[in-house]
């Protein structure tokens, strides 16, 4: 019988609760079409309620088409078809966290942090410290391009932690690095050719593309983008640090290279420096942005792989030419991340806890990965790893002769969700076949171990 | 002296602290180019730490430009044309409030709520509820259209108090208007042709431009927009319930004429039911999106004149067949709004503390409302008032023979803030001429009073 706890209404009236509380069961998918409800003399009776509240719920979700009363039979849950009209259910993946449809065993395909690890409670901390020092000032309008505070934090963690000399008057916030896209193609002006990386994070092709910017796909060599593509181009958007998926470090050489092609054509580079703060070997190399001198470089990242991409902010550093670009087109544009967020993020990095942060992100990352890599290296099924020692994922070569899309097939079937190279790439596409993308950061070594049977079967050759 | 609180450099070192509290000063604008900064032993001493410390801050200011060292005279705080080449310092007023520049007196011209009566103790109550309950989710992903619980929220306010039948399905949250807007002009598609309104927001025409959305300024009439004008267009951007900034509500025979253009032509509606909430007299208007029977309108508003501009949330309710385009073309965009501030809202909204604020500013906007309207009545220098009873605003026709231009810059130097009609439109300009926004939420009415020898004066033929 369905069971709500009606204490929990707080001050809304009890059959509304009850609508709302059964409307949400049946759009997150927990009530199916054609169930049916149980009647509402036995609903009130189980619930301690009356009949009216009950039928008074009912009846607000026939009148939405939620459910249908059939007479003589019952009260059921509206069919998919019927719902769709008003309130299309159909995508119930959009909510529903994936393993409802099929339980996930081993996920090696999310990009994501190691939530468990974030200090939850400093930042609850400085939140609430934020709404009892600063309330008022949380609802007075920010500066378009985002809290001076917030901004200077920015600039002296760049200072710090990467040697970057950046004013914060160079530095715009925005709501992550799919809002900073949206203004980087409309910053690189009408005329622009981007040239992405090949393979590359397929979102990137597509948020310029959607803005009308003509991309042209660059395959990558062991070095990164080779400036002999970028013949017919005016921008490039690279990361040059640690590219994802591939690994692939852009070394200092090859980033002289592509300064001198920017400052001899005039040309744009976006310097995305997604995955660059974990380094486990090797010496960090300086970002393109602290060797421009021809105000050629934008640099932009955000903190989505180092506290959590739900918190959606990111951040660019114009050079002053392009500075000036944006304050003439692009200035009218309000921030797009909450007073709120800046202030508690400001602190979070004013007063070391993000660089303590990633310190020990570092040590537990370095662990996980070791433990993650050796569990590879035993496997028969794998025929080579690609680990360039530096950020999240690193690639593991298969050995078997079933294509990447009959694998994916089968992994979903067993619960395995998987990333393959291949799916990253637009050029070549065959080179990057037979190839894993491991992210391990927010993998559970254990489950690895768990399942070990299991992916020997499915990678069987 | 400069002084500078430093037992509130928490884990700081104090040359750290005391470096970035001069750098702040500097960038701030209150200490200005050639300002002479204490002698390292002056400051030392006024501060009570030692003159290492002080010369240690001095020292990272002069390596960042911030100050020069001059021989045998001091160190000052840096040129503005120095300071420009690594940080642009020209754009003051982006971070300085306005009366840094010139104490403002009086002003008109701010369209923003009235930030004092917004319930600061209830949505920081509901924050910290928030920060307790459900701290873990914070950091999980957002479902890209929204938080569920937020959408059902929306859904029922827009139920109990616009009638409005709507589906959390079809709720797009986002991170502002503008944002919206830039989803928006992907969404209609790259052949769409949109007309806008004139007078009608600046930055509606500008976004849409920005994304290459050809644009056709349609004049109003007392009625809105008339389908005359829409011969060539595949889209419609609009205010009917009232318009900003002219205040013109479109009555309904009007809005079954914009329908039937949009059935008859495969068109598309944006409804952005900006600056709806307050309505004083008459009765509202169902909104276009609830009589649309041909899934033609997209209903769109924010929380900015409800709640704060700063806090960057707004929505949009897509009809189904729109909602199958989002889906197929835009889906891929992460939501832009923190997690955080949609539960808040969520709360916000289903515990019926929304409902009640809008109601109270309802009476607090009336009794305003009331004395700025009395206040324009006894004055010489007006010749109509155009209120048509909603809104945070409404116009003021003046007597003057000034130019607007000429208007507006006197007023300037008098400290009095003001926008003008002729502001918003780009059609016969002169049509509008010589009449006043007067918005009137965050207004202080004795303000008026105060300062009303001086609008006489400015307004004096």
């Amino acid at each position: 019988m369905l069971t709500y706890q009606l204490e929990k209404k707080g001050r809304m009236p009890a059959y509304e609760f009850l609508y709302k509380s059964i409307r949400e069961d049946i759009l997150s998918g927990r009530l199916c079409a054609d169930d049916k409800l149980p009647s509402k003399r036995a609903l009130a009776q189980h619930l301690g309620i009356s009949v009216t509240t009950v039928e008074n719920a009912y009846q607000q979700l026939i009148s939405e088409g939620c459910v249908v009363s059939r007479p003589r039979s019952g009260v059921f849950v509206a069919k998919l078809d019927r719902l769709e009209k008003n309130c299309p259910l159909q995508q119930k993946a959009e909510n529903s966290t994936k393993d409802e449809k099929e339980p996930i065993l081993l996920d090696l395909a999310q990009n994501m942090p190691d939530a468990e690890s974030f200090p939850f409670s400093t930042w609850a901390h400085l939140t609430r410290e934020v709404l009892s020092d600063v309330f008022g000032e949380l609802f007075s309008p920010v500066p378009n391009q985002g809290l001076m505070s917030l901004r200077c934090a920015i600039a002296d963690d760049l200072r710090e932690r990467k040697g970057m000399s950046v004013s914060p008057h160079q530095i715009v916030v925005g709501a992550g690095a799919e809002y900073l896209y949206l203004l980087l193609a409309q910053l690189l002006g009408r005329d622009a050719v981007l040239a992405v990386e090949d393979p590359g994070y397929p979102k990137i092709k597509k948020i310029y593309e959607q803005l009308n910017v003509p991309c042209v796909s660059v395959l990558l060599d062991e070095q990164g983008v080779d400036t002999a593509y970028l013949k017919a181009v005016s921008a490039l958007h690279i990361s040059p640090s640690h590219h994802y998926p591939t690994g692939v470090v852009t070394p200092i050489g090859r980033r002289q290279e592509l300064l001198k092609w920017a400052r001899e054509n005039k040309g744009i580079i976006i310097e995305d420096d997604y995955d660059s703060e974990f380094r486990f070997s090797g010496r960090p190399l300086p970002t393109l942005q602290s060797i421009d001198r021809c105000e050629c470089v934008i640099y932009m990242n955000t903190f989505s792989q180092t506290i959590s991409p739900s918190m959606r902010m990111g951040f660019m550093v114009l050079p002053p030419r392009l500075l000036k670009r944006y304050k003439e087109q692009l200035y009218f544009y309000s921030c797009t991340v909450p007073a709120l967020e800046q202030q508690v993020l400001s602190r979070f990095l004013s007063e070391g806890f993000y660089e303590r942060h990633i310190f020990r992100m570092k040590k537990k990352y370095r662990i996980k990965r070791e433990e993650v890599l050796s569990f590879f290296k035993g496997c028969k099924f794998v025929k080579f790893i690609d680990d360039k020692g530096a950020g999240l994922h690193f690639l593991v070569g298969l050995r078997s002769k079933k294509s990447d899309g009959e694998l994916q097939k089968k992994a979903e079937s067993m619960g395995i969700n998987l990333a393959f190279l291949s799916d990253f790439a637009s050029l070549e596409k065959s080179r990057y076949e037979h190839i894993l993308v491991v992210n391990y950061a927010s993998l559970k070594p254990d489950s690895l171990k768990e399942n070990a049977a299991l992916l020997e079967e499915l990678f069987s050759e």
